[in-house]
């Protein structure tokens, strides 16, 4: 397969021609290298991971429903390592180019993912989403992209990396296969959707974002305002954002140790460095961080359930800025990513669906604008995106 | 070239011929791929140093002058990624085999230099030590070792990692052979060496060493004794040797990390977990770590030195147990490597020279007997090491 994008992995040649018949006939379709495909070893993004596992035994349902609604399944695409990163660097296989914004990172860790469907290489793309892996991407490769509500899609047959935040997402570059994807995957139809009635817009999110990316997100934002017909500014929180990324990385990096720590103890294995340094934090992690983080939590999803009711859609920036320049150091990355998730992780705090929209650029380079919901409120938010709404934006 | 044990670098075909003659005339040596050799590219046992390298430009002084010497170097030997770590074992080009303890592993960080040696594919070989990068493996391969006086053999042309620390070191089979490499490295005549008076039996190292290791080394201490003529039994410090430990990790995690950080942050590169942990502590150790660490080695060195006078040596075990299983997990080998370092920092604290004597085994495994001394006493235990004393044992 032509791959000029180092998008789909080498290690496997897996494919899955789709059903005759379906609405998801004819299309192409890649699948993040988490997921499992029946007779094929899921290699995660690190070869030690790939070494030591046997190939799977059946297919990943989500792939399953796909390919049951006439969708083909090309390839495998990489990841971050074990999930573990928001910007698509692996130190093993190569970044992903950003076919969008020449010289820059793809975002991840769906990162091949999004750069095969931007590249226009499949028609989408299946990924996942912990800590911002479909959205960070998303807005960075001009896609449209989603988290489901946690919990919505099973994980069975997919590497999850932190239960209490992992969920299956998918990405775009059409507004009305992005809802179609929905329907089958979710089982809804987005016609029948309710429609929202008061649109928030995050003012504590949108000031964590550059003032480029505040001023090129505007029109998306009056434009959604519009078609809702009414919005309101306002924190989404009472407290810092900075809380909620302190008390998201002690959660998820605690349950990523949980996850993989007894593996990495047993086979000692290669990762880049900035990817152990994750694990490291996360194995550091103490009770009295990870009950405070719990805590924290729990307080956050009560405090915005009181205001965000069904009818209700929040607006923030995907990223705080498009896709960084590749070959930074890793200080910097690191720096950078806090920001990002700084935005991500309310909705994996509150496990709440979100979707980017990819309907502004600064400098030509494309930045998402995130549309936010109560949970179960994929459908609503799938609808808002189709052609006949903001998608003829 | 056959290489049964793994011991030798595939990248490189590294070779200088041996003057016409000299001392170490018709010998063949390997070195540690951490030492410099004109227009090849030092690897470091990491695959991302080798790849963002060029080649030397000079071949480290001390390898020039073994060769000059009259000795062949052969070939370039695997280590621990960039001399981090005391076991040998390298998550990238596998572990080289221990050829005196099978299924065990050979000890680093000069793994590669130990298995050549005790597996005669050399006759000698350089390694370098830190933390206990040649005694460690000279103990677990039944070798002779020396790790020499701090500051003794220049490091220039050799990959350094803990500036306060770094030494380098070899490895020979017969002691005759181990104290001529002394007489050509240090420029000594070992006939003149000093005779020690006094033997002292550290009493608290010994305590360190399991009951097998203490009951195995028993009378090798009794054949040195004799030799030296006078012995007592003492503890090397009024401070437990924990803390020695605990001070000499600050030290050296913070130096490996002053002297590999920026590159680290540049490059991002693959590690093995364990070695990433490592780097981690150090750039995790605070000022006060630091500041405290560097008074407890001052309070060492003028506790020690106030008894341990240019007549007087050492008695410790050089490693508390043989060499380990090999294929334990990650957080076995870190517990193991506590006990170990425990052991050897006693000599990288006090800037101290010592060598590992091949003279007891614990159910056919090699396990080395050490003998220090004040610095600058190389010759007085090369001396001492040599086949008409302790050589006969």
């Amino acid at each position: 397969m032509r791959d000029p994008y180092n998008a789909f992995c080498a290690h496997t040649d897996a494919r899955l021609a789709g059903a005759k018949s379906g609405p998801l006939e004819g299309l192409t379709f890649a699948a993040k290298d988490l997921f499992d495909i029946a007779g094929h070893v899921t290699g995660g993004g690190n070869p030690d991971w790939l070494a030591k596992h046997p190939p799977a035994q059946r297919t990943a349902p989500v792939v399953q429903k796909l390919v049951d609604a006439g969708a083909t399944m090309v390839g495998k695409t990489h990841t971050d390592e074990l999930s573990r990163g928001i910007f698509g660097e692996n130190a093993h296989y190569g970044t992903p180019v950003n076919p969008k914004a020449p010289g820059r990172l793809p975002g991840g860790s769906s990162s091949g993912s999004a750069a095969a469907t931007a590249g226009s290489l499949v028609d989408f793309a299946l990924g996942t989403d912990t800590g911002g892996s479909v959205r960070v991407p998303a807005s960075f490769c001009g896609l449209y992209g989603i988290r489901p509500t946690h919990g919505r899609l099973p994980l069975d047959g997919v590497i999850g990396q932190a239960p209490s935040f992992d969920t299956v997402g998918w990405f775009a570059r059409e507004p009305g296969l992005f809802g179609k994807i929905g329907e089958v995957l979710l089982g809804t139809d987005l016609a029948r959707a309710t429609r929202p009635k008061r649109l928030v817009i995050a003012e504590d999110a949108f000031a964590l974002a550059e003032p480029a990316t505040q001023v090129a997100l505007k029109p998306a934002v009056e434009h959604v305002t519009r078609l809702i017909g009414k919005s309101e500014t306002r924190k989404v929180s009472s407290e810092n954002l900075s809380l909620w990324l302190k008390h998201q990385t002690a959660l998820q990096g605690r349950e990523a140790w949980a996850t993989f720590g007894e593996w990495i103890d047993r086979n000692n294995p290669r990762f880049g460095f900035e990817v152990a340094d994750n694990f490291l934090r996360g194995m550091q992690c103490d009770d009295d961080a990870y009950n405070a983080a719990q805590k924290f939590r729990a307080a956050r999803r009560a405090e915005i359930g009181a205001w965000l009711d069904a009818e209700t859609v929040v607006a923030l920036p995907t990223t705080p800025f498009p896709a960084p320049l590749a070959g930074q150091t890793r200080s910097a990355m690191r720096a950078l990513r806090a920001t990002v998730i700084n935005l991500t992780c309310i909705a994996g705090t509150l496990g709440a669906p979100q979707i980017s929209l990819p309907l502004a650029t600064v400098d030509g380079l494309p930045v998402g604008l995130s549309l936010l919901g109560p949970a179960d409120s994929d459908a609503m938010l799938l609808a808002l995106a189709a052609p006949a709404t903001i998608g003829k934006f």
